[in-house]
């Protein structure tokens, strides 16, 4: 196995995974182990350049152990999603050979070599940002790529997916799909690209991360109480999201902005509302059952009705809102002349001078 | 008509009506004009002693015109709901006989005598505890009683109802069932009393008046955008109020507390929810778009988290929470001691020095 040269070598790779944000949400499994869901999903992937993770993978035959590093601090990767996916990986790897250092590691060898990850997320994490879909989305294809994975974007992204259900939708660029799929063994609940990053390039995002605070109930033991004790959650997954989907794929092939803003805000506050409907009930939106949060759900509710109010002004959509397990508004704007007017308003809301300070928070990202 | 020996009489009645607290909640008309609701709903009659509205009703041939006076404030009566109530009631008036006065009234003078009607809430009015639901109950019994209507109270309450929906509940005490009835003319939407005042009267009902601020969406438009926009509003009305009602009878019936506190939570939860699902969505119990109503959300939201941990830590429930059109709390405890508990966290999480008082708000009271 390996160079016969020195068993030192070490072969590393290092790629960069966007967050992405659904419009059309994913809220509850069906199947644990897999993270299979109850719904079909779209969302929009971020520009790589503003939100996203970078990690770094390596190899050598020196290393004891599989480890990881997550914003600087050494993570366990026991837990069963992580191993899922290093199991599923080191499966399918093939031959690598690096002429340069000399190295060959055979497909057999995979098996008993052990890999350092080193990751980075440029955004809070477990704020509400999908910082596990970004981060599992380039554990995975940081890693495929280091092992010679031959699999395309569609099977890898059924192996994210075992790591975190929605980091699936961020192995494409542009507006993705994670379809739920029948099997029981999950080979069909991959993610699709519906459009790419240039098909609706009008668009501008605003991020506005009005709290880095981790969210008090994972995403993980949210669902599973929703799906255990919401009434509404199935009627949600069995009536309500499979229309929505179609007229989502209907308005972003069309880019009719009106259309797509009005699902995205429906189905953000239709997502809060399942949760609301959870006994105990979640707030993910507006938590302030701590003193700490109430800056951040005045700044969330604030900017809900200015864009309803905004939106209602003028006749049709200008801005759509979408939140996700905490308080940071996503909001869409149809393009850059709103996009600014937007940013103006946040500033009015919020002015520098006042202890909730958006320009420190604000994050300017386009598709 | 009237006596003949002065046209300066006046006969005056007074009456006082208690507010009701709903524990399955009525949202949502199939008939606007008629107030027909989409489902039944259950609701607990507070002690007449404390929340409650007072209201004098008077007939003189020296009245003009009808006129109303609300917490010392002339009101408006030309609405279509009080027009509707005043003409019900007219149309079942009978003779009326004052002999100490020498007043006599016959029944076909009602359609000319003019009313004057003055009303007095003992707590904040619109501010989500049912004010307009004592209040109509209030006026609809007062004026039935001056008119001599007839009626009994299951027939009254069809009149109460077309003032506000929920008044039509504030008729009976103890626990009340408003059935929605399948008449397009709204004949069988009545209540009825499900059981008296001393069927349970353990319970110990604990009001937490955070906030006397008006609500900013007022029912009548909220729950109108609720079913025209929300998706699981349906489903709430045809498949999970239905349940829960033969549920909650069967706890009130058995005085199951358990059961009782389990339906009272998850209902209050999803009414929210379905506020939350409509567009523009609204918050009732946490809205902090105003600076001023971010304590009193702090407030409900440290309620809830604070009944819920409490409920788990002992294995069964203890308290049940619901929340109407405002972030009022109404606490239900199983008995008086766990009353005094309660009262005790009240204040150890809100302590009389800090800035929410609660010592100033909360209401004691038992049905």
């Amino acid at each position: 196995m390996a160079s016969e040269r020195s068993e030192k070598w070490v072969l590393t790779l290092t790629a960069q995974t966007p967050t992405n944000i659904a419009v059309i949400k994913y809220w509850g499994k069906r199947e644990e182990d897999l993270i299979l869901p109850i719904n079909d999903s779209i969302s929009v992937t971020l520009d790589p350049d503003h939100l996203c993770t970078t990690t770094s993978v390596a190899v050598s035959p020196a290393f004891t152990h599989d480890r990881m590093w997550l914003n600087g601090k050494e993570v366990s990767l026991s837990g069963g999603r992580f191993q899922n996916c290093l199991r599923e990986l080191r499966s399918r790897a093939s031959d690598v050979e690096d002429e340069e250092k000399g190295v060959k590691i055979a497909k057999k060898d995979w098996e008993k070599l052990h890999l350092h990850i080193v990751s980075f997320n440029n955004f809070p994490t477990a704020a509400g940002l999908a910082s596990s879909a970004a981060g599992l989305a380039c554990l995975v294809f940081s890693l495929a790529k280091l092992m010679n994975v031959k699999e395309d974007h569609s099977q890898l992204s059924a192996i994210a997916r075992q790591g975190s259900g929605s980091a699936c939708r961020s192995l494409y660029g542009g507006f993705v799909k994670w379809i739920m799929g029948k099997e029981e063994n999950g080979s069909d609940s991959i993610a699709v690209q519906l459009a790419d990053e240039k098909h609706w390039d009008d668009l501008v995002i605003i991020i506005a991360v009005v709290s880095s605070r981790q969210k008090e109930t994972s995403s993980t033991s949210g669902m599973r109480d929703t799906v255990e004790t919401s009434e509404l959650i199935k009627h949600r997954a069995k009536e309500v999201v499979p229309k929505r989907i179609i007229q989502m794929e209907e308005a972003i092939k069309n880019r009719d902005f009106p259309a797509f803003a009005r699902l995205t805000c429906a189905d953000s506050n239709q997502f809060h509302a399942v949760c609301l409907d959870t006994l105990p009930p979640i707030f993910y939106m507006n938590d302030t059952s701590h003193r700490q949060a109430l800056s951040s759900v005045h700044v969330t509710l604030t900017i809900i009705s200015a864009v309803e109010k905004w939106n209602r002004h003028e006749g049709t959509p200008q801005v759509a809102y979408t939140f996700d397990a905490g308080p940071n508004a996503v909001l869409i704007s149809n393009n850059r002349k709103t996009a600014a007017l937007l940013l103006q308003r946040l500033l009015f809301y919020f002015p520098p001078q006042s202890d909730i300070d958006l320009n420190r928070f604000i994050v300017y990202t386009q598709i």
